[in-house]
């Protein structure tokens, strides 16, 4: 097959796969994807990456670019005529450099995540990006998908954590791009671009990082709450008595924290009696210059004057590390013990935070009302407007009932977002899930202008095809 | 004249201007740029813009969007061939609406910036953009410039605050894109794409912006410095020091210090002795969100240990809003004063903070031994790597001696600031004054590809021509 014999004298043998070897590339994480491939490319320098681009540009092959493999989007499966290469960046994974005086980090696309979070700290830097899949998602699929985490609040999505990249084209050129300045007005913002565009533009091969100066100490609390309504008001208040402190604000349903500590009795709800079954919960997390102790005293200070207002029912705040941890770990443990409530129906959307409460009054009313008795499972990072509104089976549905309604419930779900003026994809991004039904909800004018977009940077329509647009 | 008749039909006759009329459309305020116009169109609302728009695509006629014609690149001055319409956005300056639930304000392009944060605190928020120019420039102008100012280092560029825009496209079509979301990751960010292009993409007639909690109190110290090298430890030590409550690092040289005074007798350095006459001072600001005296001993603390460490050989630290804005004063006063100095030839320059220290040293060697006796006059945002070098003919040279080399020492200084690695232009942009250098410094794959955004976005090239590319 002299197609993959030409990628072999690029690479070598051992760095282009086929047949079986190719099959952990060619299917998503979760099994919802599967394609197939002509071969996986594993370039390991930006150069090899350029030629292997310029191969398949001259040969009209159709590349996949692959990070770690863990989009919830299928943005990183091929499709299944075989006649693409995936192409993984698994390889280039050096830090090629930490500047503390700059607070820059310039890594390649292939670092995992957490290995750039772990680089900063050895350096006492924050890279603050933190997402459930950061032991194997890498930064380069980070930035291609802006992915966004539990430290949006403070610290903004990917997008906000880059200051310059290195892309190779759609032509195989190498766009230098490395910058570490936090001002550059000279021309248009090119990396924005790339960032976001899931690979259908070019292919991110190394970025320049923002870093953040450690906290010193941290501090969690849990509150809760009767309503929708009044975290929105509590999440007001929490900005202001904590300015740029405010690092964490997740909403929680009750019953995600009753399924959390069903699926994992060693867990357990920090309150006794009626603030154990309330309806809602928020968890805030403070990131502290000072102290721990300081951080403890600004907490009792500010969510006592929420129970005193009655704005919170009841609340706990870490005494220490350990307490903060298990804070924590109720809220990462929804959505593994999601299946409590059986196979449900997620979406991934953002609301302006003042609609939030009528949002989810409005959609849950509806939704009960097209399917008596489905179960709604709700958390997510209301201090970014995100919500993971997830429907379940509850009691009366079998899974094979609701999946077989899946889109019915997905038209729902977005019809009510796009009325509240939401976006159907807060972080997870478009992919092959939501590409059909974008047009349905974005400004045409706005879709006609990607095209415009996509066919100057990418015209023969090489790169991730059948993904976004 | 039926061309200026077609305008007038669309906007009324008293939005249209022309002869003697359009005269202060069509010079930059400092008076350093001038042209010509067919006529200047003043609509008053998105419509209208669209109307003009479509208007002059189908008579071929280039358009100059122009918002408080405050630049400092000419980007907002029409060229000399009187073919031109000026859009001026004055008009569309409704502030929309303010949610302070969402923290959001929706404001039109030709609103003031001084009345957007003025908007902003009286909804109790804090809207950060602030910089020397904010009286009369538009916020709309600060979008397609992406300014920057003095607030950079804790809420980020212009770009940084402003989360949706509507535009009108070069061929009328109006984007209808004003998200007030925080997460919104469905397709490419055409948003910061418009954002700093200078018009020459599109014309953004309103913005949605993100709104900050108004900090409880501020504080400010002014530090007296050996070196630009101690500055850049200073600025390390008090980003960890800090966190986020440090919103003001601004370097400054001696002479600047001892201009102002000079300038303004009424004012004075607040040290006595040696300090008074120290090579480098900085400016930190502190923005609180629990009191002023909690601001205060924070600073006393930080600083404390500088002072203690020999990086800062001394330091003082308002003890009340009056003694902060004085502080402030001396920075804000710096521009005027530099008329002490003589007219000197000014770089907007941003260098990686790491490597401040080196092109200080190199730059101004290198100017000394083409200039001998030339006069260095720095100061600027070391935050954000951002220095405003300028060079004045001290004793040495007349001011016309100097101005008839200017393009040498231009080129003298970028070609340092491109060896470190810096930008050419950080926070004024590119205009008409820097775009026949932009080659020069900027890799030809981005130039080219900085193109093709422009071929696809305004193929017929009536954007705002001339500017930028």
């Amino acid at each position: 097959m002299s197609q993959i014999d030409e990628l072999v004298r690029i690479l070598g043998t051992q760095h282009v796969l086929a047949g079986e070897d190719a099959k952990p590339y060619t299917v998503d994480w979760r099994g919802r994807y599967s394609g197939a491939a002509l071969a996986v490319a594993k370039p390991g320098t930006t150069d090899e990456v350029a030629q292997v681009v310029r191969w398949c540009a001259a040969n009209n092959i159709p590349m996949v670019p692959q990070g770690g493999n863990t989009g919830l989007c299928g943005g990183a499966t091929p499709d299944d005529s075989g006649e693409a290469v995936v192409i993984s960046l698994a390889r280039l994974n050096r830090v090629r450099g930490i500047d503390t005086d700059n607070d820059t980090m310039v890594a390649e696309a292939g670092c995992i995540l957490q290995a750039v979070q772990q680089a900063a700290r050895e350096a006492d830097r924050l890279f603050p990006l933190s997402l459930a899949a950061e032991g194997s998602c890498t930064i380069g699929g980070n930035l291609a998908t802006n992915a966004g985490g539990t430290q949006v609040l403070r610290y903004g999505n990917a997008r906000d954590l880059v200051l310059g990249l290195e892309v190779v084209t759609a032509e195989g050129e190498v766009l230098h791009g490395l910058r570490g300045l936090r001002k550059d007005n000279t021309g248009y913002d090119l990396r924005n671009l790339y960032v976001g565009s899931e690979g259908t533009l070019g292919i991110i091969t190394a970025a320049s990082l923002k870093l953040y100066p450690l906290p010193v100490a941290s501090c969690t609390a849990l509150l809760a709450l009767e309503s929708v309504r009044d975290a929105v008001t509590v999440l007001s208040r929490a900005r202001k008595g904590f300015g740029a402190a405010l690092t964490g604000f997740e909403l929680i349903a009750g019953n995600c924290l009753q399924g959390v500590v069903k699926c994992y009795p060693q867990q357990r709800i920090p309150f006794e009696g009626p603030s154990a079954a309330m309806p809602w919960y928020a968890l805030l997390e403070l990131s502290d210059s000072e102290s721990a102790d300081h951080a403890r005293e600004r907490f009792e200070a500010v969510v006592g004057d929420m129970l005193e207002a009655g704005l919170a029912r009841d609340a706990v705040i870490a005494e220490n590390i350990t307490q903060s941890k298990a804070l924590w770990h109720l809220r990462e443990s929804i959505p593994l013990s999601e299946k409590e409530f059986g196979k449900s129906i997620k979406h991934d959307v953002s609301i302006p935070v003042s609609l939030m409460a009528d949002f989810v009054e409005t959609t849950n009313a509806a939704l009960q009302k097209k399917f008596p008795g489905i179960q709604h499972v709700i958390f997510g990072h209301l201090g970014d407007g995100n919500l993971h509104y997830n429907v379940a089976p509850g009691g009366v549905y079998t899974e094979e009932e609701l999946l077989s309604r899946q889109y019915d419930v997905y038209e729902l779900v977005h019809d009510s977002v796009h009325r509240f003026h939401g976006s159907i994809s807060a972080e997870h991004g478009v992919g092959q899930l939501k590409r059909d039904v974008l047009p349905r909800y974005k400004d045409p004018v706005e879709m006609a202008l990607m095209w415009r977009i996509k066919q100057a940077l990418d015209p023969r329509g090489l790169m991730n095809p059948g993904k976004v647009l």
